[in-house]
């Protein structure tokens, strides 16, 4: 799978400028031999995390935070896929505060690899320019795009399950990964699968999937859970960039427009002016709606590989060590008559927690949160009345 | 009232030597004319007030904290107290570390009237050497005495009742406040009351009580509170210091030994020597268990006056001032779907909580408490844990 030809372009442009990532040298992406195309990964790295308010905050959001390990979220995805592409051939597309961050936790990634966008506009137009921007690399390419700010605990299921996506992805098809759901979540879409194999491998099978489903009630999660059919769409899509390109110019003809027009220009002296003019143009709109939910073309790969989005402090708490009493502290605490309890502390003071179940309590410099578990998702309204208030130096 | 020659002695005093408090003029305490003594005040400042810590902590005891206004609970027994007995007939008795904190807080009292105990050693060496203090200053006066850390909510109420107790000090009795028990307390020690009045004036009666009763247990504390002959005892303990020391004579002869001697050295230059000698020897014996238990000589007064001991955190929460969901916040205070709650900050940190009923949230610089409020009273046992393991640093 080895394609040395394709990284030099990538160490060329990071000798040139920084201002000019991705320079491409467009007669090494075209002059090559006729190849079935490497594997490339996508890290899209956008949202604050505002639910893990206090700890994340806009210029220090959740994917840079070193939440399960001494490593970031950002860190931890890297990581997990340098097995499958390495970081030549690896985009991270982040917005322009966390630019120099991103780099600093990754400093073995081609600083080049970094696709700025000047504002969020959603993982639409995220994606599709990362693949219209590999395309012009490696036409033939494969890649992967999965989020920066979600955990993995076995890393072997994922990697086996990528494998099948890739023999899918080769066979022309939209691939997404879809994980088994253990709870009637209504805060995930999902993806109803057919019994019908595409591929199947010594790592696991491809199907046909029937659809996708944005995110449902609880009556209508809980049909879901006990159908056995429907499967949690954790955003990690595979797909051969052509393929996705050519259903992309199909059904969201602006915006396939628009990145080929970005992606052209990516590593010439025009690249910021192009940026400028078309990225303001180009529809909001989700990978999920825009492209997955209209297409007859995707298939699902069902795994099991202790996936968690890490989306709020209850959904932290249950990835952390624990004692006997299921207490979790990342802190200097002391406590009596409590239980279920986790304790994050950014600060050196001493905690104490007497008589209470079900809470979880972060404590940084500048705020401080305590919140039932249970109404863990309630973060958000939080922020939402700081933010009304103004309070942008603690959001 | 207002007998004018007993002040000369202490303005001497305070010109003289900080560190020979109360220097005593022999001649001025013998040589007046025959009086019926006047009224002088005591005010034992002494326990550091562990239930609520962090806010309490041994250099910064409850009592002079400003827990319910901008006066700390000192001062506002000492305001409380201004009407009955002038800052020169009022004693304050303290631990060696307070002196220096009490004195600033009552700028406008001798520094002379400040009793420093060596180390502590409970109510009845503390409250047994201001009493013969006085008695060497003014042997016919009546003393009251009145924790430094409670809270009284109706002054006009405990004014009139301690007129009442000094009438009936006046008629040789030791006479306590007894307060209407609002609830079966099980951490207050209990006065039964006869229905044998003693005095009865404008402001109220005395009547003979039959007997102190230690702290009961819940069952006890009920029978209690239903017999309606049963009042909660404050430690406000009234009478003429020759009743009282005649009956110490009696009941605790060592106890009133010492402080005999020590209050015989108290404005000389042997008193620091006589202090070190004797201090140490005095019985460690609480006023309730070394005399108002023992003898026959008691009288109380009833009063309801909105008393508190403010003796922890859910206690100081019912004093405080909450909003409509029951929110107490002396504090920058974000919350969404919490009640009956209290939030309290000693730095400036937005503090947030969500979904939360019936917790105190206590944040200093250096220490967090988060507690159940039904559980305030395991405070103690936090601080005890802390105190384990060495931490001084927080206590």
């Amino acid at each position: 799978m080895s394609r040395p030809h394709s990284t030099p372009a990538f160490g060329k442009a990071k000798e040139t400028a920084v201002t000019f990532p991705l320079m491409i040298d467009s007669n090494m992406a075209s002059a090559g031999t006729v190849h079935d195309g490497d594997f490339w990964a996508v890290i899209p790295a956008g949202g604050s995390g505002t639910r893990l308010w206090p700890l994340s905050r806009s210029t220090n959001p959740k994917f840079l935070l070193p939440l399960l390990s001494e490593r970031s979220l950002l860190q931890r995805t890297a990581d997990r896929l340098e097995g499958l592409a390495p970081p030549q051939r690896t985009l991270i597309v982040c917005g322009p505060a966390h630019g120099a961050p991103v780099a600093e936790q990754l400093p073995h990634f081609p600083t080049t690899n970094l696709v700025v966008e000047p504002t969020p506009r959603g993982s639409g137009p995220a994606i599709s320019l990362a693949a219209a921007i590999i395309a012009r690399l490696d036409p033939e390419a494969v890649m992967g795009s999965f989020a920066a700010d979600h955990e993995v605990r076995d890393e072997e299921a994922f990697t086996c399950a990528v494998r099948v996506a890739i023999e899918a992805a080769k066979a022309g098809w939209l691939v997404t990964i879809g994980l088994p759901p253990v709870r009637p979540e209504t805060g995930y879409g999902y993806i109803e699968s057919t019994e019908e194999v595409i591929v199947t491998t010594d790592d696991g099978s491809a199907f046909r999937s029937m659809r996708f489903v944005e995110k449902p009630d609880l009556a209508r999660a809980r049909t879901y859970v006990e159908s056995g059919r429907f499967l949690w769409n954790a955003s990690m899509f595979i797909w051969k960039v052509r393929t996705f390109l050519d259903e992309l110019a199909q059904l969201q003809p602006d915006l396939h427009l628009g990145v080929t027009q970005i992606a052209a220009a990516w590593g010439t002296p025009e690249r910021e002016q192009v940026v400028a003019e078309v990225w303001p143009t180009l529809p909001e709109v989700t990978i999920d709606e825009g492209v997955m939910e209209r297409t007859p073309r995707v298939a699902v790969v069902p795994a099991e590989m202790g996936w968690s989005d890490v989306g709020d402090w209850h959904g932290l708490g249950t990835l952390l060590d624990s004692d006997e009493d299921g207490m979790s502290a990342r802190a200097d605490l002391v406590h009596t008559r409590s239980r279920d309890s986790l304790v994050w502390s950014e600060t050196n003071r001493v905690i104490a927690l007497v008589g209470l179940e079900n809470v979880v309590v972060v404590d940084t410099p500048d705020a401080l949160l305590i919140v039932n578990r249970s109404e863990a998702q309630e973060v958000r309204s939080v922020v939402g009345a700081l933010t009304r208030s103004l309070r942008s130096e603690v959001l």
